[in-house]
């Protein structure tokens, strides 16, 4: 485990995203397991089916970030170039990976039927699989580049298969306490923690609650010490301010 | 109303999503908005409360747009950065607003909580209000950018005051048809007919239900009768492959 910050960027692709015919769910997901594995997500870009976008994309996350997690395009019709753009911001060829190939093939189907199943099968040369618990066709990985399914329950699936691969940092831990209290009534005492507690990432979220104004107060650090007492002194502030600290989760 | 394409950046700004504490709606909820008004979301990048990623993504997607949309981080907490991070990127001072200052004014509180609430008043100078129908602070918009809250009732609220301001194109009218098929099984053909409508954007989303693969064709054009040309020719394949289109929607 490394002790410093491992940060990944997150591309989603697919013009289904940005229509807001599909509401994308796999970043949240994505979130709360590489959160645990301590890589934590820097930058997310959801982009069009569109190879130049997908390409320079993938180009800039692999230089920017230790880890880039991609999910869409990777099935066997014509809106699925990922894997032909992967292999493009890589320069490299797409090849028909053996392994992916006899899985296909041993289910037997017509010849053109099988013809478009075996697109799948084209990945990076050189690129590793992931691979994929719900028995349908592997993802890729290349360089730092981890390519998987759209489909929700299938990315899911292949994330879960990369825990001992994937080098994390310190996992970032958090506490979180709500209030009955506007943002308002907390704020200057609350800029004034975060000042003193820099290596914090304090965050303050409105909510309404049975016609009430609250505040979800939300603390997360790699040091569980300094993270305890910063939950502690944000309860103080919010019983200062006049209110009970409720939902105390730390 | 403008023939050519009109084309939107929308930028979601918060640690909250990127660690995956909240799962983000107001991107769909854009998307299917703008997308009756003429304006098609061509990237959405989902980045943390720091000042200089939201400077830059701001400047890129300003010049790269016709719109920019952007939500999250206007409120009266030390982590509500946004409304400083637009004034730095286009070189205005932040001003407080009298109009948002009066309104922030006419709810009487101490005088510590009406200096945090007054900090939602500070925008860019020059910048135009968006109205807040929930009665909360208004957002605002400078130059092509548009800035608005990021709980999603709020933005809603702000986005529906926006639709005679906004200049859209062409809408982009969409079909859509499902058949009890794998994606493979149509693939060859559905690139063919892709290929003979370049106009139309055609998508294949696979799914399951009742055990069984299914997949949705959706097609989406500004040209509706290119489209329903599109459609019938989709159901002609669907046929063809030995199953029943159902539930189309034109």
């Amino acid at each position: 485990m490394s002790t410093k910050e491992v940060k990944a960027g997150i591309i989603i692709i697919g013009n289904e995203i940005l229509s807001g015919r599909t509401q994308d769910t796999n970043l949240a997901h994505l979130a709360r397991v590489l959160n645990v594995w301590g890589i934590k997500i820097t930058e997310t870009r959801i982009i069009p089916d569109d190879e130049s976008v997908i390409v320079d994309t993938v180009r800039h996350f692999s230089s920017a970030f230790d880890y880039v997690f991609t999910t869409g395009g990777i099935g066997p019709t014509h809106d699925d170039i990922t894997s032909g753009c992967i292999a493009k911001a890589f320069h490299k060829k797409l090849i028909e990976h053996p392994d992916i190939a006899r899985l296909i093939r041993s289910r037997p189907t017509s010849d053109e039927v099988m013809k478009s199943r075996l697109l799948m099968a084209l990945i990076p040369e050189g690129a590793g699989l992931i691979d994929n618990p719900t028995g349908g066709p592997q993802g890729f990985y290349i360089n730092n580049v981890y390519v998987m399914a759209g489909i929700p329950k299938v990315m899911q699936a292949m994330l879960s298969t990369l825990e001992d691969q994937l080098n994390g940092g310190l996992p970032v831990l958090s506490r979180s306490v709500t209030a009955f209290l506007g943002e308002s009534q907390i704020a200057t005492e609350l800029g004034r923690l975060q000042q003193r507690y820099s290596v914090v990432d304090i965050g303050s979220y409105p909510f309404t609650r049975d016609g009430k104004y609250g505040t979800s107060i939300v603390m997360r650090c790699t040091d569980q010490k300094i993270l305890d007492e910063v939950l502690q002194e944000a309860c103080k502030l919010i019983e200062n301010a006049g209110a009970v600290p409720e939902n105390i989760h730390g």
